[in-house]
């Protein structure tokens, strides 16, 4: 039984979180956050796929594959310390340099994350002033969780966090005792799934083993993160970290038994809301669209299918329009790759009160189009597809593409 | 010696054209063109790799390769008889057999193509009526041709034909005969490198065997068409047809000699500067957008990698705001696929009278931003890209994404 609690990433125990105004790069509002844990955290990742990595996903990938614990995260926005080359990773260096003075703990045990425009040289010394100040100012508080969560974002428009609590097995061995899982992510923009296409974080109390936690992530990752997209564009910066540090008490977890099964679910629930608020609010968006894609021969076929759709820029703009010019998913089911039969296969949009049958037999069906339009106009937008050739589902999460993407992207940097 | 003359698809001898308002859903406007040559002529042809086929494509497929010489060409606007089952198939057959009726040849010499919505059927009374408008006013002149590509524009604000003449050996063995190759073609939404992203109709003179003439189209797609894309979404309906009716008199082609080393120019020629018009014609475009990358270590390395920048939603938007944010193109350099070093390679933007590097060490460089906006507002922007990794090249076209792409999809229908 997972419950959704309120709180972020401060929601389990031992975590305190800090932000600031360091003014890297925007003016007027906070741009730098900090998290950490009063003991030391087993630590997963995954990290972006492309081959330009920035400075800080090469740090810490390090970190993460040397598998020594870690205890506090630092995170900019505004510049994302990318393509920026040995000066990127000597400014790393110093980042954590500063944090460790600052927290009294070893430079490996500090990881860093940025997010931004591509090129800039970060500025140290208001990096380290940032540090300095954020060090003294880490509060254990719900509202310290909300405020680093809001000063990683960039183009979002909402700050996105997520708790959740459920119960495992004492570690003395009677009862039960109550475990906590909080995240935050920033992502609007350069969101495409193919690794976790984006910046966030995961914190949890449980007491599990590095390769449990490496497990439990990395199961989670590509039927939530992988499955959204905003544009297409993998960006150079995307990291996922999750943190454990140990402190619920519960009997650590060692095996894949029941209470991984658990713990695993609590992963997985934190990051499809975090994923799916990450898709409904893509830069510009005005919708939420949902693909699921089900009865596919295979789990593979069925993600790339499902997000070929989401993807598509013709069905984005449809959405827009709230013109159901349906043909459209069908189009891109069909470039997607994975081979089907399109003269079995059924299409459904559904509405909050209605299901729309709008593809059979080989053919587009007439439908009501004033019902159809009703449903375009709904906050989130739903279609499904009956593959007909197996018992394999996935689900894929987009927005719609508007005059707003192309005006946020225009224009990004001034 | 390829000599660019006036026209297109009537250029070469022995081919007509025609074109009606046959009222298929556009008003006011011509929406068929037909093709007739007076021998007939054979035929290559590439289709979309889209798993989802229009009916009209599976018609031309089949005839294409069976390999029998075919004679006229039928082609509608508006409406794309794709996801329309046996209906749509039958329609074709009905379609066919009228033109067969009016021109006196063969139903199985008749190809057929659609562009336009996908879901709903063909009127058969209005094509057939159109196809026996067309029938009877066909004309080798010049105008005739051109009044056809446009007959086949959907989305396209401009018709896009061109022509070439070459000299071959005279059959006859004294002296050489000037010979044609003219095209047309139309496409400007929902184009993506994949096969030959559109309708386009070649014509020739030229004799050649049905062999070396499906060569010398084969080979020259992947340098072409398949380097454009406009919004990554592959169509239903994409053909590209070259006809050859052998009138030019020259000594037919059959081996890979210096006579087919000519005419493949000719091909590659017509076929690139109607694909680079269709990408500057990309739906709602205000640039044309050219990536080249040299020094690759494989072709299809460079290619992908060339259609990764010009595909990218970020580089798209970026070029219309003229915001020369260029670590964009890294990253999409970097998320192409094909493995390289971002330590070594080094990127350029090149003006009308100025070149700038943006990229070298693993770093963006500092450039002027007065010059680089000066360069992003010529109506042709050029990026490339040294890989420092072999000797392969490859150029890919595509086109900016403006507040008009969003508007002309987001309601297409209406």
């Amino acid at each position: 039984m997972i419950s959704r609690i309120s709180g972020g990433v401060t929601a389990p125990r031992g975590f305190s979180a800090a932000c600031c105004a360091a003014g890297i790069r925007y003016q007027g509002r906070t741009d730098m956050a900090m998290l950490f844990s009063q003991a030391p955290c087993a630590v997963a990742g995954t990290f972006t796929s492309n081959r330009v990595k920035a400075a800080p996903v090469l740090w810490d990938m390090d970190i993460v594959n040397a598998g020594a614990p870690v205890q506090a995260v630092v995170v900019n926005a505004g510049i994302a310390n990318a393509a920026t080359g040995k000066t990127g990773l000597e400014l790393c260096h110093s980042s954590a340099l500063a944090a460790s003075d600052a927290l009294g703990i070893p430079a490996s045990s500090v990881l860093l994350g940025s997010t931004g425009v591509i090129g800039p040289n970060l500025p140290l010394d208001r990096l380290s002033a940032g540090i300095r100040t954020m060090a003294s100012a880490l509060s254990d508080s719900e509202e310290a969780g909300t405020l680093a969560s809001k000063a990683i974002m960039t183009t979002d428009t909402v700050n996105k966090e997520f708790a959740v609590e459920f119960y495992l097995p004492a570690a003395g061995g009677e009862g039960t005792v109550p475990v906590r899982l909080g995240g935050m992510s920033k992502g609007s923009g350069m969101i495409h799934p193919d690794m976790c296409t984006m910046l966030g974080y995961l914190t949890t109390d449980c007491a599990i083993s590095r390769e449990l936690l490496e497990k439990a992530l990395k199961k989670t990752v590509p039927d939530t993160f992988n499955m959204i997209t905003v544009d297409g564009d993998t960006s150079t910066n995307d990291t996922l970290l999750l943190m454990a540090n140990g402190l619920a008490g519960n009997k650590p977890i060692t095996e894949e038994d029941e209470s991984f099964a658990v713990f695993s679910e609590a992963v997985f629930s934190v990051c499809r809301d975090l994923a799916v608020l990450m898709a409904s609010d893509g830069e510009g968006a005005t919708h939420l669209v949902e693909m699921r894609v089900f009865n596919a021969d295979t789990k593979e076929n069925a993600r790339t299918l499902a997000r070929s759709v989401v993807g598509s820029s013709l069905v984005k703009a449809m959405i827009f329009g709230r013109d159901a010019n349906c043909g459209r998913i069908l189009c891109a089911l069909g470039y997607a790759g994975p081979d089907f039969d399109p003269a079995v296969i059924e299409l459904y949009l559904h509405g909050e009160n209605e299901t729309l049958c709008f593809y059979r037999d080989g053919c587009v069906q007439a439908f009501d189009e004033e019902k159809a339009a009703a449903i375009l106009a709904e906050k989130e937008v739903r279609f499904s597809c009956d593959m007909k050739a197996g018992s394999e589902e996935a689900v894929a999460w987009g927005c719609d593409l508007t005059y707003d993407y192309v005006k946020i992207n225009g224009d990004y940097r001034s």
